[in-house]
């Protein structure tokens, strides 16, 4: 929308109300801005699809009401994997869901969701909102006439439910397990067959034994999701998705007819959500993991050093091809690479250390 | 202000526009709140003093100019530790600072903003926004007539700068230190002086040998501050620093006369400052370091582990006996502990297990 319509529709606006009250709530509550969110999340999904309700709600909330926005669940507008496109024609003005869904449209985007063995929460707020990540998130994104913002993060999330004991590199022979992305690639040179599922038949593949394992979120969603009806063991740590960040995305067009405050108030939105998502895992797994060992018994393992090691390897190799696929792959490989190697010196100060103090004799 | 003082106001404005474009930025960038903005940091003090000037110049971006917000650094209205006060009674219509400074007020503020051997920033966020926290916090500040929000973190600081070595128990003994707080009683129990002293005097006391060493924030901050030039060793972890939280105080009075988009603008953009801040620091700290250790040949050493196994049993006392002080600080205790066991527990299958799998062989 150009200046002159905006200015149009507001005098519109002010004319209904009709008298000198026209910025009061009441006319304020008058949407100014119908907007549409589509979203790669079942409806009201734990943290994921409550995070992109909030998203919505605050921007109403902060708006005073002069933005809508309405949440579609995957499918209910256009499904999951049509989000990106949906978002990129204006079909909706928003969408909510997670970067590394569109390695399609490009490799490099799987870096601004997640790679295995790559940053936590905390180093990719870092590395986004002050190491040059969301700049180059923001040139990849303007080709598809959109603009995409930081909009939740998981934390670090579990290994996944086995009903394989994983003693040794061997026990990853021919491991047949649910996980996409780059996490399978890793997994399908140490021997192991990645498969990929939607999350609605997982409980029953795992049951049935088509499958061996599956990865899914944190104790949170994984308790919710009662996976460990079908699975004798949960391993940690989650090495494929050591801090996932979920992504808004916004039609710039859209965006372009927003005045000033009103863009403040949404790319500050999913500001405000980006940390509030990370808060409430942070907050609510705890809960669940009691849950899962106390009251469901549980059997939680952690990988052993040496299928650590040998998936580290693998990772590092599988991320550092993807340097290999075009240029602004590698320019966006360099930037990760250099930010999560200065932040890992950090670490061993602060975060690691730390938590080696407080938590271990 | 009351809510029809309000409407006369924007009545007002809307006349003095004298056209239907009552609500165009135009009118809108005529503040309607004048608010200030107090603070316990230097003006523009890198990190704290710039994320104070960000809220602020958030609020007014986000509310497109309805509220405009003047920041004033220590002295410039109030000193420092007067910030509390000149927001509870008016004086300001918010401040910018941390609750520890308050513990006159009661000790239970501390847990609001950090203790020793207590919660990482990603905790705090968890414990404060879903795990009970900040209703406790505003239980106890709304009896000064203030909202209390959390805006901002340094995440871990460093250990301090010391011109002597820590290779053992034996040389806390003595050892004069300028540490504050419960970070010096944690000193104090294992043979140290704790000395308290404003930052301006840091520099020349280290360098006089008034003081053996002084604990500051992180490399960000401490490389700007010169320390360097005036100790030999840099230690860490900051055990006595592991989180801190910054918060906002907004007075009761100002935020009730504020509409309710208005309201929910000035609790958003605390929390937008509260996850920048740490951003920001998990950015710069490792540049400062770099250049800490390979320009400036900063000497950085571990505490050793039984000088860590001391300083966290006095620091479990130090914080078990603030529990004693009063109901309020019990029940703000109890609500800190049980948070950071459920955190502890989850922590060691989720970020201890990853940074292990990532950073060590």
């Amino acid at each position: 929308m150009k200046r002159r319509e905006f200015i149009k529709k507001v005098g519109a606006g002010s004319l209904v109300a009709g008298t000198a009250l026209a910025v009061s709530p009441m006319v304020q509550a008058k949407a100014q801005f119908k907007w549409k969110m589509v979203t790669t999340w079942p409806k009201n999904f734990p943290g994921l699809g409550t995070g992109a309700n909030k998203l919505a709600q605050l921007i109403t909330e902060m708006s005073g009401g002069r933005i809508k926005v309405k949440v579609y669940g995957a499918k209910e507008l256009v499904p999951a994997f049509e989000v990106f496109d949906a978002v990129s024609r204006g079909t909706a003005e928003m969408g909510h869901g997670a970067a590394y869904y569109w390695k399609g449209k490009s490799e490099a985007a799987q870096f601004f969701s997640t790679v295995p063995f790559g940053m936590t929460a905390q180093e990719m707020n870092g590395w986004l909102y002050y190491g040059g990540g969301l700049k180059l998130w923001r040139e990849l994104y303007k080709k598809f006439g959109m603009i995409p913002a930081p909009a939740g993060n998981t934390g670090v999330q579990m290994g996944g439910w086995f009903n394989k004991e994983i003693n040794s590199v061997e026990d990853l022979e021919g491991l047949k397990m649910r996980i996409p992305g780059l996490g399978g690639e890793v997994l399908k040179r140490a021997g192991g067959t990645p498969v990929n599922l939607p999350g609605g038949e997982l409980f029953t593949s795992l049951q049935s034994g088509a499958i061996d394992a599956t990865e899914w979120v944190n104790p949170y969603n994984d308790l919710a999701f009662g996976l460990f009806k079908a699975a004798k063991y949960y391993y940690y740590p989650g090495f494929h998705e050591p801090g996932t960040t979920l992504e808004a995305v916004i039609n710039q067009k859209a965006f372009d007819a927003l005045p000033k405050d009103l863009q403040s108030i949404v790319l500050n939105a999913c500001k405000v959500v980006n940390q509030d998502m990370l808060a409430e895992y942070t907050a609510r797994n705890p809960a669940a993991l009691k849950t899962l060992v106390e009251k469901h018994k549980v059997d939680i393992r952690s990988y052993p050093k040496d299928v650590i090691a040998t998936l580290r390897k693998y990772s590092e190799e599988v991320v550092q091809e993807l340097a290999g696929k075009d240029d602004f792959t590698k320019r966006v490989y360099d930037s990760y690479s250099a930010f999560l190697k200065g932040s890992r010196e950090w670490g061993a100060l602060s975060d690691m250390a730390y938590l080696d103090a407080r938590d271990r004799d």
